[in-house]
């Protein structure tokens, strides 16, 4: 598989599930970068009407776990064992943009940085910081059982 | 505002926007405590079937806010300055359940702890642990406007 | 080597380097639990006279990860991924207490809290949270190699 | 006061207590910006020969905190609320450079990014990342009082 073939795999293998529900697209892949957008609407909002820190935690958490997966090979896939986001502005725009890239890959381990920034008007606000740690781990077939990832369970 | 008025209001209030799109519930509310459930729909789900880490992080951030809010004055509102979160194995269950307590609650800073419960055949498992921090504020009747907030932006 | 020979070794292993450099001692270890204490110095302090937060997080980071390896066999190695930390108030007592514990431990993934109390006059303050990430390696030999951590290194 | 006479005061007042006692030392300062350095001494490693985790830690917490320092009035103070940090392979190096920079300055919560580097035979290698979150308080001159802490205690 070539490195363009693996690129365009993993734009199309972000947007199921979960990120899809919440309209999560993305916009640019290279080595150790993804970048994707999302149009705020009202089911985004928290009770203030800016975007909720769920939204863009889940778009930090993506984006950045699939910067990592741009640099494994494509027998591996990645979990996030953890991250942290700080929120440093409120979200008010109508579109947030989200820039991720790896800042380490080790063979097991690797930690993506994930920006968002929120868009109004033409001009980009930067409101959220992520830190997101991932594992490597062989990818198999079998879905839904928990004893595929002996790392993390007990 | 009697403390149940309070715990009443909250309730009803936590049910919004993002929030409800994702379809969490409230279970319990007590002085510092906050718990929530979610019955998990295709939509929740991540490429390999399990539980998006997005939605467990919307839910530990949502019911650790509302923590928060059991111990603040009617007047003020909380926002999440930052959160942590540790993914600790796969959620596969049909449920999952969220509970919250807030671990410090100064007159600014609130620390709330959330930890999300994966229910499959009526057993719980430990899915994840998440650390957040929040801080109280004027509540105001202006909405979408960044000055309001003034102590988080520049 | 019995769960006791284990703990001794254990408690003897903690006080080496900074640590030791730090004056923290171990107060207690059982499976998935370790203790420590810090009789507090001037040399501890920051500038208004309280303990200085590298010193909690030291205490935080080095208790959990001896938590961590409490559960390990005799010929696996704890790292420490990555940790956070919340300051809950100044620390200001003649002396401080940690205390640890495993949340989940996993294959290769162990998840640690700790928490630090104050000591004032007898009475016990929560002066700090800790979330602690660790990994389980294969012990070796060799020392001071980086090429010894492929997990961690590209 | 102008910036550079809040900066040499910085310079000096960096180097107390624990910070000092652990030998770092300032080498750069701006709006905004802060830089030390650590030359390795034996108490500072771990049981592997490394630099412990807490040390960098230390660095990493207390440059934040001064760069965040370089961007509020005189008559104001800052105290980390927490911090999350990234370690991203072994520091074997004999010297510890540590960049921070203000990421975002809001009045009251202000969030500082730092990297520390092991330096070994001239070639620098990123060991640790940290993502650090200030309050910025009144200063006031009484020492060794919680009460002056509201904003954080209960």
């Amino acid at each position: 598989m070539t490195p363009d073939e693996w690129f365009a795999f993993l734009r199309q293998d972000f947007a199921r599930g979960f990120p899809a529900y919440c309209g999560i697209e993305v916009t640019h892949v290279a080595h150790g970068v993804f970048e994707t957008r999302l149009n705020v609407r009202p089911e985004h909002q928290q009770q203030d009407g800016f975007v909720h820190a769920g939204v863009m935690a889940t778009m930090a958490d993506h984006t950045g776990g699939y910067a990592a997966f741009t640099i494994v090979p494509p027998d591996r896939r990645v979990l996030t064992i953890e991250f942290k986001i700080n929120f440093l502005r409120p979200a008010a725009g109508q579109q947030l943009l989200c820039r991720a890239r790896v800042i380490n890959g080790g063979r097991r381990i690797i930690v993506s940085e994930a920006d968002v920034f929120s868009v109004a008007d033409g001009a980009e606000k930067h409101v959220a910081r992520a830190l997101v740690t991932l594992m490597a781990v062989e990818a198999d077939r079998t879905r839904r059982t928990e004893q595929r990832h002996p790392e993390l369970c007990a």
